[in-house]
């Protein structure tokens, strides 16, 4: 019995709500925040209890931050680049374009000195970052015509948003913010003329194949799209050191489990995808190099106003330019020679 | 007080061994075993304790499968395919030539089957297995002269083990079974021809670049490889549902850890060892498509004497096979433009 007030610091009841900034249909990325919840759970014998709620359930989806800054909620699920309208800074968390891959970004998350940057700067809002899954590499998306050229992009309107859309606009595009139920009817209607989403697994499910044949590749403004884990700092500092601990590792297990979830459902949907209808195409490399340099002309743009943005931009480039020197090494080496082996049976 | 019963049973002071394959100073493979043991002691407020020896502190590095069966150890942290020798089958925990990338072995745990498939397979020899970590894609080795053909494998003498062993034994290679601190005198008085062990972090803590300059890629055999967590199977049983949680989501944080903390640190590895005078080479086209069919003809051998390998076989392939179909559209050719890209600042 001596031992008792000890036990009841280190595991005492605590209940916490999780905000999603998605909906339950798309299920690999809320499924990520159900495995954090249920490892918790678990891990603790349920004395901490994490509830998971849905976009809409508790605040919108893209209130997520603010409903964690505020502490509607001890935390959400959400990914960071959500809110490059409150600070373009925020895309790191996430994504840039011609940015880390998916294995890249969390070596610089963990190893490589961005989850202490990023969480240096998440501190003006009072939030705590973990990584809380990825996507893997995305699709360029839905294109009602062929893109033969750069001209080809003058004037046609793309449901595309932040940082990329802002890059699209300086070779002509003319962004659109639209959420993904209605892309659908947008396309149909003619009132846009393409759309990015996800990728294969997830854009299955809008039915996108249908208003929009072509199927653009590879999604160059999100090499990957890393989720994001948003705790409040002073809840998250009130937690006993255990349960830190505990989220910590559930955290980095949801994570890796996101991508792993992604690269096993995507080869199937792209099958079924192209089998519906839709046609595969590879962005001209023309117009990726015009992509190329309107990114690095507007990264020069945001950070000659934006410190923040600057010192982040600076370091991830750096990294990333490391990471691809030694991947085109082995890494793209063996998977150049593998995608041709497997045709071989 | 009345809860007193319940709280002991979830929290009971639980004392474990992890004998690893390894010497410490391979830290980047030593390390998450080391960070899972911290996570299991953090979260239970030290509770469970797990002790990590390094290799020969308790038993030789590659007796540790047969120590933790015999339950000499509760746990150890090693490579799945060290033990080939008892049933090629272990292979697939780790790798097989031609096999899956880092990214597409998680998927094959995780969410593939793999995992599920596996431990059937270990059932056998009383051990539960999860992933430990990876070293993403390896190195082709260390050569003392150029390989420019296929036919300059003709009695080459290269430290090699297990199943890659075997397929360059059918293109004329005589494979050598050596210990890692053997390899750099038998290079050095030309007893061997060539050796591979990792990749550039840790290669050149063996400084093979001053005996064989010659330093190949993609390592064919291991597109990754996956590191081991064995729990004796009856230890696992025993343990409480809160730990057997702790203990997964730990090895799972550990698993993505270890390739990131690799994905950080072989670039500048890469970088220092050209400047030591390595010559990088990648393997001829010709040469990997040899090895390519020999590949396949030691699959097909084993596995019509052996229903466990074929089985895993099977399935491991067919999965990889989904794959680099998918591979082939996002991820590849997005880093096949970034590592052009790269050079433009």
């Amino acid at each position: 019995a001596v031992a008792m007030p000890a036990i009841a610091q280190s595991a005492p009841e605590v209940k916490w709500r999780c905000t999603s900034s998605f909906p339950k249909s798309l299920d690999t990325i809320y499924g990520a925040a159900e495995l954090m919840s249920k490892t918790v759970a678990e891990a603790t014998d349920g004395k901490f209890q994490i509830q998971v709620f849905a976009a809409g359930e508790i605040v919108p989806g893209l209130q997520a931050l603010d409903a964690t800054q505020n502490k509607t909620v001890e935390m959400c699920h959400t990914a960071s680049y959500y809110y490059v309208g409150k600070d373009p800074t925020f895309a790191f968390g996430s994504a840039f374009p011609f940015g880390l891959n998916a294995r890249q970004i969390n070596a610089w998350f963990y190893h490589g000195g961005g989850l202490e940057l990023l969480n240096e700067f998440y501190k003006k809002y009072g939030v705590y970052m973990l990584p809380g899954g990825n996507t893997g590499g995305q699709m360029g998306g839905w294109f009602r015509k062929e893109i033969k050229t750069t001209q080809d992009l003058q004037g046609l309107k793309m449901r595309i948003a932040g940082i990329a859309g802002q890059i699209l606009a300086k070779l002509g595009v003319v962004p659109q913010q639209l959420a993904g139920g209605d892309i659908y009817p947008a396309l149909e209607k003619g009132t846009i003329d393409a759309a990015e989403w996800v990728g294969p697994y997830d854009d299955e499910k809008l039915g996108l194949q249908k208003v929009a044949q072509y199927y653009y590749y590879p999604g160059w403004w999100e090499g990957c799209a890393s989720l994001t884990f948003f705790y409040n700092q002073e809840k998250w500092n009130e937690l006993p050191k255990n349960y830190q601990a505990i989220l910590r590792s559930a955290a980095a297990q949801a994570n890796g489990d996101m991508l792993a979830n992604y690269d096993t459902k995507n080869p199937a949907a792209v099958q079924r995808l192209v089998k519906a209808g839709a046609q595969l195409r590879r962005f001209p490399n023309e117009m990726m190099d015009a992509s190329y340099k309107a990114a690095q002309e507007l990264y020069e743009e945001i950070g000659a106003k934006n410190p923040d943005f600057k010192k982040v931009h600076d370091h991830a480039k750096a990294f990333r330019n490391e990471e691809y020197l030694w991947w085109q090494i082995v890494e793209y080496t063996y998977d150049d020679y593998m995608v041709r082996a497997r045709t071989r049976g």
